[in-house]
C-alpha cells in the first residue's frame, strides 16, 4: 500500500540518482497566468520514468538483485531502468521492439543494459519479456502499475510543496497512470486545497474514460502524437488513486500538443516529447479552471526525435498562422512576379520560399502557378495579402500545401 | 572600477529580479566529459542581459532615472534593458532596426518599453538612439563596455562557484565581452585555480584577434550564424578585463555551433540561440585542455527563431551522416523504386523522401532521377548504401542535395 513514509522514503533514496528538477516560472507562455513549469525533461535520461524504477530497484532484495530485472519498453521506461540498474549495480535485460528509432535504443544502451531487440511490436516484445522472466526468474519492472513505481513517482509532489509552498494546482500527464498516482497521493496527503487534474491526448483517453464512467474502460485502439502516453488500458492500482486523489482529467488534441511544443521551445527554450508538452497544452486552451490560480506543469519528458521537432515546427507555425502558402495562377503578362512580390512586402511579410510551376494534367497547358511560402504573423495578416492579391486580379488556387 | 563588492551587491539586488539559474550535469552530451551547463537560457528573457541591464539602471540617480534609459539593440539587449526599466518603474526607449525579426520587436514590447524602428541597419538605429539622447538627456544603457553592466554579468561567476565549489574551467561565449569580463573577474578574486576560457566564432572573431595580438583590433565585418555576438571591437574596458583574467580564447566554426545546439536540443532538452551554444561547440570539438576536469560551459542565451531551428537540425543531421540525400540515375526498366527500396530497407537506414523526376535540359530525354533522403546512422552507414546500390549497377549522380 502507498503511504506517504514511502513518499519519502523513495525521496531520500532517490537523492544520488535523480536531479531535483527546477520549477520555473513560465512568465511568457500564457498571457496573464500563473505557470510553473516543474520540469522532468530535464531529468537524467530525458523524463521523470527513472525516479519510479530506481525506487523499486533499489528496494529488490539482495537475491532479486542478483537475478537481475526485466523490463519491455521502447521508450523512457527502458532508459529509466537501465540507468537505475547501472546505479545499483545489478543486470537489467530489456526487450525493444526492433522498429523503435536508433536513437532510443542507442540511449538505453549507453547506461550498460542488455538490450534485446524483437522482430516485432511492442506486445511481441513483451511476449519474448515474459517468456525470458519465467526462464531466469528476475523481476519484471512494471512501468506504472506498482506501488514502488508509484511513490517515485511521487517523489515531484514533494518537491513541487517544497518549490511552490503555496502552489493552488498541479496538471500532470497521463499514460498508464503511474506519474498522476504518486504525484495526487502525495500532493493530497500533504496539502488537501490543492487541485490535481490530469490530462490524456484525445486519441489515448483511456484512464480519461475510465475515471469519466468510473470502471476500468480497455480501449481497442490507441492513437496519439504523445506516443509515450499511449496505453490501452489504465493499471489497477493507478486506477483507484485517480479515483481517489485526482479532481477532474480532460483531454487534448494533437494540434493543441503541437503548439504547445511549439510555445515551450520558442517562449521557454524547453524541448518536451508529446506527452511531455500535454499539461502545458491543457493550460493553454483553458481546458481547466486555473484562471489567476498559482499553477505547475508537469512536463514529464523530452526524449522527442528531432525529425519530429521540425515537423512540430511547421505545424505549429501553420495552426497559428505565421506560417502561409499560397498558390496563384499567374496571368499571361510579364512583371508578375515583382507585383506579388510587392504586395507581400507592403503587408510586411517575409518570403521564404517561391517556387514557379507548370500546372499539372487536368490544367490548361499555358497554365502557370506561383506557389510561395511566407512569415505571417497571424491568420488575420494572410487573409488581408490574399484580399490585396484579390483585388490585384490574381487568382488564388491553393492557400495550403 | 570593478571589485568582488561590487558583483556581490549586484547579485543582491538581482535577487528579486533574475532567476538563479540551474547548473546541468550534463551527463550526454560529450562522451567521457565532466560537463555541466549554467543555463542563462532558461533566464527570464531567454539570456543573461538582464543581469548587466538591470544593476546598471538600479544604480542610477533618481534624477537619472526620471530621465528614463535608452538603448540599441534588436536582441537580448533590448529585452534586458525593457525588463529591468519595467522592474524599476522607469521609462525605456529602444531603438530597433526595422529590419529585425517581428518576435523579437514583439518580445520586447511586452516588457514595456517604447520600441523605436528606424528604417535601415543596426549603424541607422545607433544614431537615431544617439540624437535621442542628446535630445532627452536620458541615460544611454551600453550593452557590455560598462563597469556596472560588467558586474551583473559577474553575478554568474558567484553562482556557479556556489552550486560547483570544485569547479576546474569555466567556458565563456564571448560577442563585445561583457559577460566573460565579469565571469572571469569574480572567478579569479574567489578561486584563481579554476581556468577560464573565451569563445568567439570564427566570422567574429575581435576579442580573439585583439586578446592574441594584445592590443583592441577592430574587424571591418563580421559574420557568424551566432548573430548575438556580431561586435566588430570589443570594448575597452572588457578588452582590459579579458588580458588580466581569461586563460585563453578560441574560435569555433558556424558548422560546429549547428551541431552544438542540435546536440544541446536532442540531449539535453535545450534549445539555445547560436551565441548561447559556443561554449558547447568548444567543448565537442575538442578546443580547450578541459579533459577529465570539472567544466561548467555557461550557455548565454535561447532566442533563436523557430524557423533556424528546423535548418539548424537538417543541416546538423546532414553533418554528423544522420540525415543522407541520394540522387541515382534510373535505368530503363520495370522494378527499380521496388529493387532501391530494398537495398536501402536492408541496411537498416529510413526513407523519409523520395521524388522522381526527370533530367534537366543538359541531360538524355529519356533520363529520370530518383532523389531520396533518409535517416542513417553515420557517414559510414551512408557509404556502406552507396556501395550496395553502386554493385547492383545504380549510378549515383549526387549525393548532396
Amino acid at each position: 500500500m502507498i503511504t506517504i513514509a514511502k513518499v519519502k522514503d523513495a525521496e531520500n533514496v532517490l537523492k544520488n540518482i535523480v536531479r531535483k528538477t527546477d520549477l520555473i516560472y513560465a512568465q511568457n507562455i500564457i498571457e496573464n497566468s500563473n505557470i510553473y513549469l516543474k520540469v522532468e525533461n530535464l531529468q537524467v535520461t530525458g523524463s521523470f520514468k527513472v525516479r519510479g524504477a530506481s525506487y523499486k530497484i533499489s528496494n529488490l532484495s539482495d537475491e532479486d538483485k542478483s537475478k537481475g530485472v526485466i523490463a519491455c519498453s521502447a521508450g523512457n521506461h527502458a532508459q529509466g531502468v537501465a540507468l537505475a540498474s547501472q546505479k545499483n549495480n545489478i543486470k537489467a535485460t530489456i526487450f525493444i521492439p526492433a522498429t523503435a528509432p536508433i536513437s532510443k535504443v542507442e540511449a538505453t544502451k549507453k547506461f550498460g543494459a542488455e538490450i534485446k531487440l524483437i522482430d516485432g511490436v511492442y506486445d511481441d516484445a513483451y511476449k519474448a519479456a515474459v517468456e525470458f522472466q519465467k526462464e531466469t526468474n528476475g523481476v519484471f519492472v512494471h512501468p506504472f502499475d506498482d506501488v514502488d513505481v508509484i511513490a517515485g513517482q511521487g517523489t515531484i509532489g514533494l518537491e513541487i510543496l517544497e518549490q511552490l509552498p503555496d502552489v493552488e494546482a498541479v496538471i500532470v500527464p497521463i499514460g498508464g497512470g503511474g506519474l498522476i498516482a504518486g504525484v495526487a497521493f502525495a500532493i493530497k496527503q500533504l496539502k488537501p486545497s490543492c487541485k490535481v487534474y490530469g490530462v490524456q491526448s484525445q486519441g489515448a483517453g483511456s484512464m480519461y474514460k475510465s475515471f469519466k464512467d468510473k470502471e476500468i474502460i480497455e480501449l481497442p485502439s490507441v492513437n496519439t502524437f504523445a506516443d509515450g502516453t499511449a496505453v490501452k488500458r489504465p493499471g489497477d492500482l493507478t486506477f483507484d488513486l485517480c479515483q481517489k486523489y485526482v479532481d477532474d482529467i480532460i483531454t487534448v488534441s494533437d494540434d493543441e500538443i503541437a503548439s504547445a511544443i511549439l510555445a515551450l521551445m520558442e517562449k521557454q527554450k524547453l524541448v518536451t516529447e508529446g506527452a511531455g508538452a500535454l499539461s502545458v497544452a491543457a493550460a493553454m486552451y483553458n481546458k481547466l479552471p486555473i484562471e489567476g490560480k498559482k499553477t505547475v506543469c508537469i512536463l514529464s519528458g523530452g526524449n522527442v526525435d528531432v525529425n519530429i521537432i521540425s515537423r512540430v515546427i511547421s505545424r505549429g507555425l501553420l495552426n497559428s498562422g505565421r506560417l502561409s502558402h499560397l498558390t496563384i495562377e499567374l496571368l499571361d503578362k510579364p512583371g508578375q512576379l515583382r507585383e506579388v512580390s510587392t504586395i507581400i512586402a507592403e503587408y510586411g511579410a517575409n518570403v521564404i520560399r517561391v517556387r514557379h510551376t507548370q500546372g499539372g494534367s487536368n490544367t490548361d497547358i499555358n497554365d502557370c502557378f506561383l506557389k510561395i511560402s511566407m512569415e505571417t504573423r497571424n491568420h488575420e495578416h494572410f487573409k488581408q495579402i490574399q484580399d490585396a492579391l484579390t483585388k490585384k486580379g490574381y487568382k488564388i488556387t491553393s492557400n495550403i500545401q
